[in-house]
This record gives structure tokens, sequence and C-alpha cells, in this order.
């Protein structure tokens, strides 16, 4: 029979703290009637924030395409949605129940390509996306394809969104950690990456690549341009790919700042020799989707020999499942004004986002008047990292007994309120601080009583 | 820049050849204007066999669920249909797009425990059931798990799904090939299977699993009983897991065979030290879903801590689709006599069943009409597994030549009838062999004629 000791110490070693520790006993509470407030994890429609409706009605469509033509039509769908649902079934009368190419179906990858082009402005080849079950299957292919050894490394943020590690750990490559700059709004710093990689070469690891996640996972920082420019020249002067986690793009609520592509800024600075993976999903943003594993990456500045080795990888799996691809075909085009849904789409769109936008400033004003707890404002994403200070004698006690405190405090605050959020420990941090990472997705009440209930909380467990 | 010579050496030596050489040079003709006809991959949907019409009822009000209340529902549904869409939302309110918990939604792992008790009148524990995207995700979970290091080895079929040993390569373990016996039926053979673990042995390598397709790909052979028996006795006196990948469970065409699972019968030998692994997916059977990447796998005989590890891997990767998780979920619940959409459920499996059974006697028939080529006649799966006999001097040609004949074979029935078949050579067979695999799943007629065109190809490339 297998045994523990039997399995890949790689697997072993691998932590992913999103769905870890916290949550397991977050769902033993519940089981036992106690109701749980879930920010530990971006997943906007447990808190029942509505899909966005024209996706709905053309998803619906396309897997029972007898209501096209149905004699009441008109009476359950916009004519919009009929006609695109028509248009899909065009390209792919196999229907959703076919395997498409390995790639994803063409029609769908000229539409990123599109969306791309319109969006910054650059040339997109559909030939270089492919159609992914979710942005973490993405990320993976990438760390598979150019992990060759354990001295083999990847430039990763902390506090990083755990994939990153976890991958890294399960392909047997080496984890290059670099701090975000907490006092200089979690943007990247030159002198610590550069820190990083000297360290690293110290230890015999040969960095490959960087990745960056720009709005931040778990920060929710938004990078400037200058401080993309600052990292394309890096991955340059190191010969490291970039593999640009943007999944969060469309989630800025900070009218003081943009989102830049590293696509875009790159082709600005007519750079084409750094080689760049781009991912972007429809589980994010203000559709929310994360069920339907919804995902692109497209691939720039790698030869033709090298694609096709990714485009083998995935072909391993056969394709991304179809209704996610038309999903995403979906987040690419949305309805244009003079369309019967677009009133619709246009008023769901920017209530899912105002919503969001009045929570981070909500979040950013009212944690800050906590003593002892301070945040960044979150500019972007769906996430605040938090900050403790916690009394000498705790981190003095934490430092002799060896243990997390972020996790013990992490684990009290569920006991005590119920609010399951992720210790600062699951994303890394720097040594001698504290942090945990929530979601500011509860409803504007919830989380306004939410904020109350971890002060009476953090009041209590500080004294 | 990233360079080919950068990549994972895993990665390259990887192979995949149903979407190989043969799938690109069709594609390349297709664009042409050439009528291609694909018989390299088992994707029923794109021959227009129909998807199972109450699967898209309820996939359809589930992905937009105003459908549900409206007026003409009763119009547009069946009743049944209706009230399992609402069912299901009553446990997933947070409906398809949300994330799911990492294992897949309990209330859907409870019909599949519930499905393989009825089926094989045994026990199955829903916790250890694990919803995946396709039944290739999880064999390369499992293979992740278990392989530690190159001289771990997992013994695979010859010929094989190519599956096994493309992720055996990028995982970096050690394919240990066992020939099935097409003189017996495909069946296999435990003198096959001591020689080869043996041999594994004198080379430094140690079996850890073994993989076994039953209904067999690309064989089309269904296992007898004796057979599975001998084969759990083989795992548990080298102490192999296995690998059950019993996908085309529901394909059987000839009244001789039954399914066995491998759970089922493991239960009758009251066996409860080897390991098992069994996967299923709705991409077969009669439901033919490929795009739905629907699938689960059930784990038996695995202690707590090395299970939970399987769960870990997945949770890295967050959790299937969810649209895909209702199909698997309608795959194990179809409906029962007596509610309104069984009569056109019934009609429409039986439809498709008996077509594959007509089809499948006719390639096992006619085939071996044509001098030089003979088959097993596929008694289950999708596939025959058909063997050429070539003039001695093409055989002499090809192996001072180093080329794969079979390869050629196929390329030239290709470029002269549009008739896409893939290679012996990228399943595997015997040296001195020749084979390619084809599906039956074109239209009767279609298959027919395609007979018809395959015996002048064959007749005129071999003088």
């Amino acid at each position: 029979m297998l045994q523990y000791q039997d399995l890949n110490p790689q697997l072993l070693a691998a932590e992913y703290a999103v769905r870890g520790v916290l949550t397991q006993r977050a769902q033993e509470l519940e089981q036992k009637g106690r109701q749980i407030i879930y920010c530990n994890i971006g997943n906007p429609h447990t808190f029942l924030q509505k899909p966005i409706s024209y996706v709905r009605e053309i998803l619906s469509l396309v897997e029972y395409p007898e209501l096209i033509n149905h004699q009441h039509k008109s009476q359950l769908f916009h004519s919009d949605s009929i006609k695109r649902a028509r248009e899909i079934l065009s390209y792919i009368p196999e229907g959703t129940g076919a395997y498409s190419t390995t790639m994803g179906i063409e029609f769908i990858r000229r539409a990123v390509a599109d969306f791309i082009q319109k969006r910054d402005n650059i040339f997109s080849d559909f030939k270089r996306i492919i159609l992914t079950d979710g942005a973490s299957e993405a990320a993976q292919m990438v760390i598979t394809a150019i992990i060759k050894s354990p001295t083999d490394g990847i430039l990763v943020p902390i506090p990083q969104y755990p994939l990153y590690n976890a991958s890294l750990k399960l392909r047997g490559g080496a984890s290059i950690a670099y701090y975000l700059d907490e006092d200089n709004g979690w943007q990247l710093d030159e002198q610590a990456l550069e820190t990083s990689i000297t360290q690293a070469r110290g230890n015999g690891i040969t960095a490959k690549a960087i990745t960056v996640i720009n709005p931040g996972n778990p920060t929710g920082a938004v990078l400037s341009y200058s401080n993309i420019q600052m990292i394309i020249r890096f991955a340059q002067k190191y010969n490291l790919s970039i593999m640009a986690d943007e999944v969060y793009q469309e989630n800025i609520y900070n009218p003081k700042h943009t989102f830049h592509s590293f696509a875009k800024v790159m082709h600005d600075m007519q750079i084409n020799d750094v080689s760049l993976f781009s991912f972007h999903s429809m589980s994010k943003g203000y559709f929310g989707e994360c069920g339907h594993r919804a995902a692109y990456f497209e691939i720039r500045n790698v030869p033709d020999d090298a694609f096709s080795q990714l485009v083998k990888l995935k072909s391993i799996n056969l394709c991304a499942n179809v209704t996610g691809q038309i999903a995403t075909y979906l987040m690419v085009t949305p309805p244009n004004p003079g369309e019967e849904s677009y009133p619709v789409y246009l008023a769901e769109k920017q209530a899912i986002l105002n919503d969001l936008r009045e929570k981070s400033i909500i979040i950013g004003e009212e944690l800050n008047k906590i003593p002892g707890i301070s945040v960044n404002s979150p500019d972007g994403a769906m996430y605040a990292f938090v900050k403790l200070e916690l009394p000498e004698h705790m981190m003095e006690i934490a430092k002799s007994t060896n243990s997390n405190l972020d996790e013990m405090y992490c684990l009290a605050l569920l006991e005590e309120t119920g609010i399951c959020v992720v210790p600062g420990s699951g994303f890394g941090q720097k040594p001698g601080t504290l942090h945990f990472r929530m979601t500011f997705l509860p409803a504007k009440d919830q989380i306004i009583n939410l904020i109350n209930q971890l002060k009476s909380f953090h009041l209590k467990f500080t004294q």
C-alpha cells in the first residue's frame, strides 16, 4: 500500500496556504453550525456577487442550442445574446462538448489578440495565445517548462500569491524571494532585486525568470509605469523571462493609478529580447467567474521551437474546458454601445466595481484607525495585506516557541468572530513583521461589521 | 530570451502522438481546402454525435438560473430537468461561477460514491473521490505524487494511450513497458508482466505502480474478470499501486463481455492493501462530453496522510471547472424511469450505443477482409488497433533508414485519402510489428466508404 513516505518529496514540500489550516478549521466550525465569513479567498460569487448577465445568457444558449430558435427566445434573451450565441456556434458547430484544438478555439484566440491590441494599442499575435483552465494552470505550465534542475530558480515577490512558491517546490526549482517595499506602496525595489539575485548566485542558484503580480495579490498595489520599466530592464540585464500575473487588471479603484501591461511597456521600450508570459483570467475583474476556470496567456519573444514545447505540454491535457473558453471569449468581447444588452452590462459592471471601490476605501480608512493595525490602502485587486503590531512579549514568546504568531492570531480571530483570513506567513513577509490577507468581497455592511469585530478582537488579543 | 535548449529536458522528451505529426499535417491540408476525416481522436461530438439532451437542458438552466422561473419554462425544458436544476442550485446557491472546495462539490462527490456503490454493489466513500478537469488531470496527479526519482517507474501497457508515457517523461519517471497479448485479444499476460518487472529491476528501476486501461485504448479490448484478478495479485506481490483507467466502461459492444471494475474485483478478492486509483470521465461513454473536461477519480487503500497530499496537489489548481463538475453529477445520476425526460434519454443513449456497436462490428469484419490488414474486432471503447503486414522489402528499407514505416504509411494514407489515423508507434507496439489506431466514430456510411478507400490505398501502397 502506498505510504506517505513513498510520495514525491517535492509534493510533500509544497505549501498552499490559501486553502490551508485556517480554511480547514473554518470548514470544521461551519459544519458545527458556526457562521463563517470567508475572507480568505477571492471568490466573488460566494458573496452572491451576481454574474454579468450577458455572459450567462450566452453560455446558456451555447449549452442548449435548441433555445436559440425557440418561439419565445426574445422573451428569454437579449437579441444580441442570441446573435452572438449563433455566431459562436457557427464557428464551432460541434458545440461545447467536443475537445478543441490544443491551444484553444481559433476565433477565441483571435478575439483575445484583438482585445490586447485594443487595450494596449500594440500588435498581438493570436498564434501566441493559449487558452487554459484558469491562470494557475498557465503559470504552472511556464514553471514546468523553464525549471531544468534544483539550481534553477525564479524570482518571486514576498508577499506573494502562494501558487508560485507551491509550483516551484512541486517542480523542484528554487524560489528566489524578493521583498516588496511596504513603505513605498508595495512597489518593487531595484536594490532589493539585485540583492536577491546576488544572494541566489552565491547559493549556486541561477535565476531563470521573475514573477510579478500587478495589480498585486496579496498587496492590492498597482505598479507604476516607471516601476515596470525598471523590472523589464532588470530582466533584460539578467536574461530573465517575465511571468506577469495580470489577472486583476480590471480591479483598480484609485483614480490616480492606471493599469500598464508588461507587453505595452516592453513595446514602448522597444525591447524584444525579453521573453514575456502574461496571464489574464475571467475569475477576477467584475466577472468573478472563478468556477469556469477561464483564462488565457500570451507569449512574447519566445522562439518557435521553444514555444511549440509549451503547446505540446498543453496537448497532454488535450484542451481547456470549452465552456470556459467561450466565457473567455465573452470577457474580451463585451457588448457594444447600441446593442440591446449594453445598458444592463454597463450597469452591472459599474455597480460591482463601484461597490469594490467603496469597500477598498473603507478598508483603507477604518483599519488604519485601529491601534496596532495598519495597511496600505488597496488601490487594486480584491485584498488588503494588513500589518499587525503585537506587544513585544508576544513576539518574544512566539520566537522562543518557534510558532507562527500570525497563524495563532488568525486562528484566534476565527474562533472568536468567525472571520476567516489568511496569515501573512502563507504569502511570506519580512522577518519580524506580521500580517494577514483579507478580501473585501463581503457586502459593505458586513465589511463594516467585520472591521468592528476585528477591532474588539484585536484589543482583547493584545491585552 | 528563452531558448529551446533552456527548457526542461523532461518536457522536451515527452511525446504525445494523438496530437502529433499526423494531426498537424491534417490541419495543414484542411486549411488548403482538403476534406479530412479525423479518425485520430475519440471526440464524438465532432462527428456531430448529439449531446444527451437532459444534460444540456440542466447545464443551460444552471448557467442562467433566470430561466428556471420563467413563465414559458415548461415549454422549454422537461419538468424533471427544471426540478434537478433547482436541486443543484439549492446545494450551490453561488452557482457555476464560484470556486468549489478543492475536491469538488460535496453533493456531487456523494452522488459519484452512490453511482459506484450501485454499479458494483460495494461501499464507496465520497471523501475519497476527487473531481478533476478530465481524467488526464487525475492520471497526471497520481504520477506526480508517486514518482520520487528517475529510478521510480510505472508499468504501462504497450500499446497504450500515450498520456501515461508522456506524463512519466514529464515527471522524470521511468516507463516500464509490458506487452499486451495481441494473439489473446489484447489481454494482459502474467509472464509478460513478470518479464517486464524483472528487466526493470535489472536496470535499477523500481516499479511503483501499474497502469491498466480497461476497456482498452487503443486496443478496444475488454479485460476478463480473471485477467483483472491476476493483475491485482501481481500488484499485491510487488507492492504496486494500480492506476485503473476505466473511462470506457459504458462502451462495451460485444454481449459476451462485461465491464468489471478493479474496485469490485479487489473487493471480491478481499484485498485491501493494494492502493487503487480509478478514473472515470464524461468524455466517453454515450455522453461524449469531452469539451466539458468532466471527470472524477476514486482512491482506495491509501492512508489519510498520503491522501491529503493528493488533495493539496489539487488545491494548487483550486478546483475542477464547476460546469464540468455538474456535468459529472448528471453522468452519475441519469433520469429515472417515470421521469419526464427518461424516454428521450433512453432513446438517445441506445441510439448512440447501437450505432457504435454496429460500427465496431463492421470494422472487425471488413478490415479483416483486406489482405495484409488484420484487427482484433473491438469489443469496447471507440478504437481499433489495426495490424499491418507490409512487404518484406519495405520493412527492410524502413529498418535501414531508421524510419517509422507506420508513420510513413499513415502520412501517405492521409495525403491520398484525407483519412487521419495515428501510427502504432505513437502507442508503442512489439518490435517488428506495425499498426495504426483509428476511431470508429464517423457515421456508418462514412465508415464503410472509409474502409473502401483504405483498401484501395493499401493495395496500391503495398505494390
